[in-house]
């Protein structure tokens, strides 16, 4: 049943969340913070932050890198922008966005550490990303297609209901947070390939901290329906969808537990993942780039958009680059972290062969972004042997038809802080990453959060002996 | 000639304004300010204000009411809610919104006030509110039909313009920070009628301090033109305008040169003034309330829509009720601040009418609020001795047709600070209110703004002892 305002903000504060769900938040929430790990020294990251002031007293949030406290619009602001720093932050295709970043962001900042539990900030992810993608699916794809980048329109939402969850807001109050964000959500993807692309992220959550404060300050906002017509649907869908589609209902069941999200594997565009996959599957069938003549990729209609560097000079143009990623699969049969740095793209040996490969769009056109990234993506060989090799994939890796094993979630989470530590220069071994994701996994379903997450902040460089129970001293 | 975003950063930053366009800013800051002073502790100013945190610093900012200081953003955000928190505030019909007070905020807390001469901030003014106005003509009513508020979503690139000049930011930083602002645009039609909708013109404000904060820490944005397809004017008129009409330029003239803005002479809803209007000129005629039997006003179609409490039982409601605000004309021959108290709106001899009242809406439909703001209205009073008398007014009280006197802009800021000074129980005198609206129409127009900001607000409030340089000690 189409919920109204009232009942989207009694769902917020008062759904139950089912075991299994829980189970899906944990695993996106710790895929969340490496990725924001990795990308705390980004360039969008460190700009903005040097445009903000340290903060202190009791609600002080803990920067990223240790150099001081933030209040806690200005944490969400930073944290949100380093999850989306790399672009490596899980998808949602449903609503054409990255569900976990904005809402991960808001709720890091919402709360001092020593009152976080596990469970709570799972419960509390469920909801806000859950709210935030029904919204998406209810303003439809004409929204996206208008111009406005959903993660930061619908984020604001889904970060909101999620603070208001885990601060245990009541409904009334949640209701006029939600008001309010309505009143907050902005984001045009014209920005794309800027630095405002994570920006975003981090607004969003910044945003949602606002609107929970006011509304926590008694400011009154709209008591109708934000969803019946003359709301934020019409508004956001330029007039095409004036009503919560009947048919679209909340957590019956959480998108993260069906279809569930998608995790990305490689530390790149989303469009590349299947060519990646099926690169080093060429690889592990024993065919090597010194046999290969040609190399053809085929995508569905509108696939290739986001590739917009065939021939990459930098890292990170490389991360838009199927020629690229391709060559780099097959030959060294996988694709990490390191094959986006300059001097990786620099390898003439790859460079050499950037000619040989072509990329074409075939097929008829698509309705909807969720069926482009259904659609199957195959890769030609023509080996200098005069014979052809065909692969062909279904399932992009790190999609619900494929997604990551525990064991991959790990070695991602073990990747992102060795980044992390790498940039921040700081000590600390894959060993005891490692451990720090198992630990989270436990502490995730059951405990108190606040030392396991100085640890993981100590990682990436906050010095753990200026926290104070979970706040800077 | 459209302009791309490149052309437009160069006119915020380059633009001559003539003698004429800075003349006309002048009024509409003193105008602005009067309507801070007088709003500036409403419920939403201070609830907004009690969620912030008091700064320091050598940029923090005067609060109102002289508590503390704010951050920049933080200052912007709270006189801007105090504004637009009265609904007195000046308004353009062109673009459907209240031009003055999102740009006349975010100037007030964009720099020291040391430093701040008159003329700087009247040319600031003057293009921020052109930019802002143009931009939003460019994306049509279409806009606002959706349900965005025009003075928050076009607010916010006025306000970016209006700081980037006064704070000397060349054309680079100035475009990247109107591409900023696209992404930070936002408000909703759905909360008006709450304490959002004043807030909207804080948040513009706030956002346009950080839009520049951003593009001044090198945070890199789009380069494209925010004014072609897929741009700002597609996604926020639902793809009905994908580009800038040619027909429409910046400047040539100023908006508020020619035709003007449109300042409230009475504390209320814009709709009504024509009402009042009426109500005076039949008291003026010599007709009294008694001698009255039956009252009918005609409106244009569409003109009655803000006009929702025909029996208003708190001043607030009676600020958009047609029959009090008639009534209260005839009687008084005038209306102002003591028309709106929950006792004026109280009286018996007014209520015991309000049944003699009736409000039609006659004629077809018309196509813009610009059409609706220049229909006429009329009084038809039926008298107790069988006759007749009918008055027409076709200019609104304060509109470009009929402007504030130079008198009445005087009168009006002298009973803003009087209502500021009620309020928060402070002295000053009307005589030295009246001083100070000379004064500021001199230093306007040349010199240092400093000393009078410190006088201005000290009249409400905020102890001048404090102020160091402009700056909270």
């Amino acid at each position: 049943m189409a919920p109204t305002s009232s009942s989207l903000a009694s769902f917020a504060v008062r759904q139950a969340v089912d075991e299994a769900t829980c189970a899906a938040s944990a695993r996106a929430i710790l895929d969340t913070l490496a990725v924001i790990a990795a990308g705390h020294r980004e360039d969008p990251v460190t700009r903005v932050a040097s445009a903000l002031r340290y903060a202190n007293g009791g609600d002080a949030m803990p920067s990223l890198g240790g150099e001081g406290a933030y209040r806690q619009e200005d944490a969400a602001l930073v944290y949100g922008t380093a999850s989306h720093a790399l672009d490596y932050d899980d998808v949602c295709m449903l609503a054409i966005c990255h569900p976990s970043a904005p809402v991960v962001a808001a709720l890091l900042a919402a709360a001092p550490w020593d009152d976080l539990t596990g469970p709570a900030l799972c419960e509390a992810h469920a909801i806000g990303t859950e709210v935030m993608i029904r919204i998406g699916q209810a303003v439809g794809f004409r929204h996206y297609e208008l111009g406005f980048h959903s993660t930061a329109t619908m984020g604001v939402f889904g970060a909101t209901a999620a603070v208001a969850r885990l601060r245990g807001l009541d409904t009334e109050t949640t209701a006029t947070a939600l008001a309010i964000a309505a009143s907050l959500s902005s984001g045009l993807r014209l920005n794309f390939g800027t630095m405002v692309k994570p920006l975003h992220v981090g607004i969003a959550a910044a945003n949602a901290l606002r609107a929970v404060a006011w509304a926590s300050a008694d400011v009154e906002a709209s008591h109708g329906d934000l969803f019946a017509a003359g709301g934020v649907l019409e508004a956001f869908s330029g007039g095409t969808q004036r009503t919560w589609p009947e048919s679209l209902s909340l957590g019956a069941p959480f998108a993260i537990a069906r279809p569930g999200f998608e995790q990305k594997r490689y530390p790149c565009c989303y469009m590349l993942h299947k060519i990646i996959a099926l690169g080093i599957e060429a690889s592990t069938a024993g065919l090597r780039l010194g046999d290969v003549a040609r190399l053809r990729i085929e995508m569905p209609r509108g696939g290739t958009r986001p590739l917009i560097y065939p021939r990459p000079v930098s890292g990170r143009e490389a991360m838009f680059s199927a020629p690229y990623t391709l060559l780099v699969a097959l030959n060294e049969g996988n694709v990490g972290f390191a094959s986006f740095t300059d001097d990786a793209v620099a390898r003439q040996h790859i460079r050499s062969r950037f000619e040989d490969v072509t990329v074409e769009e075939v097929g008829d056109d698509l309705r909807t972004a969720a069926q482009v990234g259904e659609a199957p993506v195959c890769l030609e060989l023509q080996l200098k042997d005069g014979s052809v090799r065909r692969f062909e994939r279904h399932a992009a890796p790190g999609s619900p038809g494929d997604p990551l094993s525990s064991t991959e979630l790990r070695a991602k989470w073990v990747d992102c802080l060795a980044r992390a530590r790498a940039v921040a220069e700081t000590g600390g071994t894959d060993q005891a990453a490692a451990a720090l994701y198992d630990e989270g996994l436990d502490r995730l379903r059951a405990g108190n959060l606040a030392p396991w997450l100085n640890a993981v902040w100590n990682q990436f460089g906050c010095a753990s002996d200026t926290l104070h129970n979970g706040v800077l001293g």
